[in-house]
C-alpha cells in the first residue's frame, strides 16, 4: 500500500492557469507536492486559459515560474516527472464549445476532477455553466474558490449562488489562505494538545486577547483594485476573522471538516455587532499619509500613483471585537491590521488575567499578568512571558518579567517553510474541507463586516490619518487606552 | 536615609567559628554582604571559639577562607572594612566565667546579639546556659541554630527545648539552606506571581509530582557519620519536605513569616503517615554497591573507608508521598534522592493532566502531558515542556513536544550566583523569619520521618543494592511504575 492510496487520481484544471496566483502560488506549491511524494501517480494538471498556447509553451512557462518561485535546487527527475502531467488547453470562458474541447482533453476515467477558479470570481458563474453543459460535473469532483468571495453579503451570495448551482457545499473549497499557514495551523495544536492552555481558556483565566496583522508594504502599485476594497474587506473580514474564530472557537470532538467549521461558524455568529450605534467605540479606520519608511520617504495613501485623492478608503482598521457567548462575555479581542506599517509583524497575543492578589508588592507594585505571544510572522514562534526571582542578594525579593521562548526557525532550522497552498492544495487533493471556509462562515462574516462599513459610511466621518512607518492613528491607541489596556510594543 | 536604617547595629557571634561550616560558608557569605554594603556599618563579628588565638591570628585565619572560598577578586578596600569588624573570643563552652569574657568583649550599646551556633547541637545547651549566666540574651537577640536539629522527633524536641528555655520562638532562627537557594525561592514567584500556574495548581489540572535530589559524590570520607544518620535523615526530612512544601502550601496572604510557615505546616502535617502497614507500597530504601562513576570505579557503601560491613544504613530513598488535603487528594509527590547517582542533579518536575480527549489521536495515540520542570540544580532554570505542530508539509497534522526554555544562566550571565548562607545571613540581620523552619514544622516533619524509619527497622528488611553510578534500585522504578507513571529521564 502506498501512501497516497487514499488520495484519488485527480485532473487538477487550474483556470487562469498564467495569472499571477498560478504562476507564483499554485504551480509552485503542486511543484513541492510533488517533490514530497504527496501527488498521486497518475493525477495530470491541466492549465486553462484564454490565450493560445502549444504545450511546449506551456511547459516553458511553468518551468520559469517554477525556476522563480521555488527556492531550493530543482531535482531533474521530481521536474521530469511533474512537466510530465501537464496538460494545457485553451479556453474562452463564455462559449460552451470551448468546455467540450476541454472534455476531451479530459481523461475519461474516474479521476476527480479538481476544478481550482484562479480567475476574477465574476468569471466563476461561466466556468460553471460551460462545465456543465459539457458534462463535466460529477458528485466526486472539488471546486476551489479563491477569495474574495464578493466584497459584501449580497455580492457573496450572488457568487455562491452561481457556484452552487452546480456543485454541493461538501465539493466546494473557499481558500483562506491564513488557514494553510504553519502557525496560524498550530494554533490548534496549542489550544488542544495542552491542557495547560485549554484549562486556562476562557474568560475566568484571560484577561483580552490582541491580534495584529501589521504590513510594512502599501497598496504596491494596485491602486484602483485595493481601493474598491479596503482593509476591512481585505484582511479583516477574511484573515483576521479566521485567526479570532481558531482562538475562540469550543474545542471541536474530531477535526473533521464539520466538526472544526461548525465551531468556528459559532464563534463568528457570537460576534456582537457593531453598527451605527456603537462603531464609534469598537472601531476604528486609519489611512496612511506621507512617512518614512527604514528612513525612506515613503507617499501617503492618496499620493500614490494613480490615487483619486478624495479616497476615504481606509488602510488601517482596529477594532474592539466581543464574542457574546458564555466562554468569552467581557473578554474583548482586540484587532488591528495595517499597511505602511513600520514592519511586516503578525501576532497574536493572550493576555491571561492578573493574579487577583500580590504578594509581592514590597518589590513589584503591580504584578504584570501572564502572556502567550504566538508570533505568526517573522520568526514564527511561540513565547510565555511569565515572572520569575532575579538571582542576587537585595532585602526585597526582586521579581521580573521574563520568557519562556520556542522558536520555529531555531528549533526546526532543517525545515523549508511550507507555503500556506502546498497545505491547501494537498488537502483539496485529499478531499479534508476542514481548513477552508464554509459557506455560512463567509455569509456570518460579511453581515459582521459590512454592518462595519454600513457605519463608517454613514456617520461619513474621514478615516483618520496615520504616518506612513508608524503604528496607527493616535485613535487606535485610544480604542484600548479607554479600557486601561494597551497594545503590546 | 540608608538602604539598611531598618537593619540594626549587630553583635554577630559564631560559636565555632573556626568550624568547617564557618570557614567554607558563613565568613565568606558575610564578606559578600559587606561587598553588597548590606551589613550594618556598626556590626561586628565576634569570633567564637576554643581554641587560644590572637585578633591578629584569627584575622590570618578568615583571609585565608576568604581568599579560598571566594571567587571573585577581593576588593581591599571591603576587605579592610570587613576585617575591622572582626573580634575573637576564645570561650570554654561550659565554663560560665568564660561567658562573662564574652560580655566584655561585646559591645555595651543597643546592638542586637546574633548567636549562631555552629557548633554539634550536644553544646546548644551549654552555650544557652551560658549566655544566660552571663545576662546575655535579651528580647531583640536572636539564636541561628544549624540543621540537624536532633536525628529524631524525641531528641529535635530536647534540642529545641534546651534552646527554647532562654530563646523565644521568634528569636530562632533554624536553618535548612534549601530555603536559601534562588531556585527554591523562585517556587514562591512560580507560583504566586504567574496566574497561568496559580490557576492549574490542583488536583483538577496536575496528574504528579516529581522531586529528585541526585548527588553523585559518596559519603566523602564522614563514614561514621553518614552511618549513624542516612539518607532519610540527612535529605528528606528536611530538604526535599521543604521543597515539598513550597510546591504543595496554599497561597499565603503575605510573604511574612507566620503567613508562609503556616502554610507550610499544613502541608507537612497533611502528609498521610507511612508506616509498618503501608511501608512496601510507599517507600523505598536503598544502599549503593560497587560501581563505575564516569567510568572511574568506585566502592559500594560498605567498602568506603571506615564502613562498618554491617550497616543497613540507607543512602537512597524514593517515596510516594501523598498530601490528604482539598488540594491535593490522589496526587502523588514522588520524591527521590541518592548518592553516588550518574551526576548532580535536583529538579522538580510538574506533570499536568493528559488532555481528557485526543482530537489529534491520527499523528499521536497517546498525548503526552505539559510538564513544567523546575531545575534546581546545575543549569538552574525553568522550561515548560508542551505540544506544537511541527513545520512541514504531511497528510496527518504531526505535532512534537518541544520546551519552552529559560536558562537562568544564559539569561542572567552577569549575575554572580549567590550562595544560600548570604541570603539567610542577611534574613538574619533583617529579622524575618520566612525562610527558616519552625519549631511545629521540625516535629512535624520528624512525626513523618520517624514513623518511615521505624517501620523500616521493624521490618528489618534489607536496603535494596544499588550499583554506584546508577539512578538507585530498581524497586524505586516499580514504586512509580506500578502507578503506570515513570521518572523522568
Amino acid at each position: 500500500m502506498s501512501k497516497l492510496d487514499y488520495q484519488v487520481a485527480s485532473e487538477i484544471v487550474i483556470f487562469g492557469a498564467l495569472g499571477d496566483l498560478s504562476r507564483r502560488k499554485l504551480l509552485p506549491a503542486l511543484y513541492q507536492l510533488e517533490v514530497c511524494g504527496l501527488i498521486n501517480e497518475d493525477s495530470r494538471i491541466v492549465g486553462a486559459a484564454r490565450q493560445e498556447h502549444t504545450l511546449e509553451e506551456f511547459k516553458a512557462i511553468v518551468l520559469e515560474n517554477i525556476n522563480n518561485f521555488v527556492k531550493e535546487t530543482i531535482d531533474k527527475d521530481v521536474l521530469a516527472r511533474f512537466m510530465n502531467r501537464m496538460v494545457y488547453q485553451q479556453l474562452d470562458f463564455k462559449d460552451s464549445s470551448s468546455f467540450e474541447q476541454l472534455k476531451e482533453t479530459l481523461a475519461q476515467g474516474n479521476e476527480t476532477r479538481v476544478y481550482y477558479f484562479s480567475t476574477p470570481p465574476a468569471i466563476y458563474g461561466d466556468i460553471c455553466k460551460g462545465l456543465d453543459s459539457a458534462k463535466l460535473i460529477c458528485d466526486a469532483d472539488r471546486v476551489v474558490m479563491e477569495k474574495p468571495i464578493g466584497h459584501s453579503l449580497e455580492s457573496s451570495i450572488e457568487i455562491n449562488n452561481q457556484v452552487s448551482e452546480f456543485f454541493k457545499e461538501n465539493q466546494t473549497y473557499r481558500i483562506d489562505h491564513y488557514l494553510g499557514k504553519e502557525t496560524v495551523l498550530n494554533l490548534l495544536v496549542l489550544r488542544f494538545a495542552n491542557s495547560l492552555f485549554t484549562n486556562n481558556w476562557d474568560r475566568n483565566c484571560i484577561d483580552h486577547v490582541q491580534i495584529t496583522v501589521a504590513e510594512s508594504v502599501g497598496i504596491e502599485g494596485r491602486w484602483g483594485f485595493y481601493d474598491e476594497a479596503g482593509q476591512m474587506r481585505d484582511m479583516v473580514q477574511n484573515h483576521l476573522l479566521q485567526i479570532l474564530s481558531l482562538l475562540a472557537m469550543e474545542p471541536p470532538a474530531d477535526l473533521s471538516a464539520d466538526s472544526v467549521r461548525a465551531e468556528k461558524l459559532k464563534v463568528v455568529k457570537a460576534l456582537q455587532p457593531i453598527n451605527r450605534d456603537n462603531i464609534k467605540d469598537k472601531a476604528v479606520r486609519g489611512q496612511y499619509s506621507d512617512g518614512f519608511l527604514n528612513g525612506v520617504p515613503v507617499p501617503g495613501y492618496l499620493n500614490e500613483e494613480g490615487a483619486n485623492e478624495n479616497s476615504n478608503t481606509e488602510t488601517f482598521v482596529a477594532i474592539k471585537a466581543e464574542i457574546d457567548n458564555w466562554r468569552w462575555k467581557g473578554v474583548p479581542f482586540y484587532l488591528r491590521t495595517g499597511k505602511r506599517m513600520p514592519k511586516k509583524h503578525s501576532e497574536i497575543v493572550v493576555h491571561f488575567k492578573q493574579q487577583p492578589h500580590n504578594i509581592f508588592k514590597d518589590s513589584y507594585s503591580d504584578l504584570p499578568s501572564n502572556k502567550l505571544t504566538i508570533r505568526l510572522q517573522p520568526d514564527e514562534g511561540v513565547e510565555l512571558q511569565m515572572m520569575n526571582k532575579i538571582p542576587g542578594i537585595a532585602s526585597q525579593m526582586n521579581i521580573q518579567e521574563n520568557k519562556l521562548d520556542l522558536s520555529f526557525s531555531k528549533t526546526y532550522n532543517d525545515e523549508r517553510v511550507v507555503d500556506a497552498y502546498e497545505r491547501l492544495m494537498l488537502e483539496v487533493l485529499n478531499g479534508n474541507q476542514s481548513l477552508f471556509v464554509s459557506r455560512d462562515e463567509v455569509e456570518a462574516a460579511w453581515i459582521w463586516a459590512d454592518s462595519i462599513i454600513d457605519a463608517w459610511q454613514t456617520t461619513n466621518e474621514t478615516p483618520k490619518p496615520y504616518p506612513a512607518g508608524s503604528w496607527g492613528p493616535v485613535s487606535s491607541i485610544s480604542l484600548i487606552a479607554r479600557d486601561d489596556r494597551q497594545w503590546v510594543e
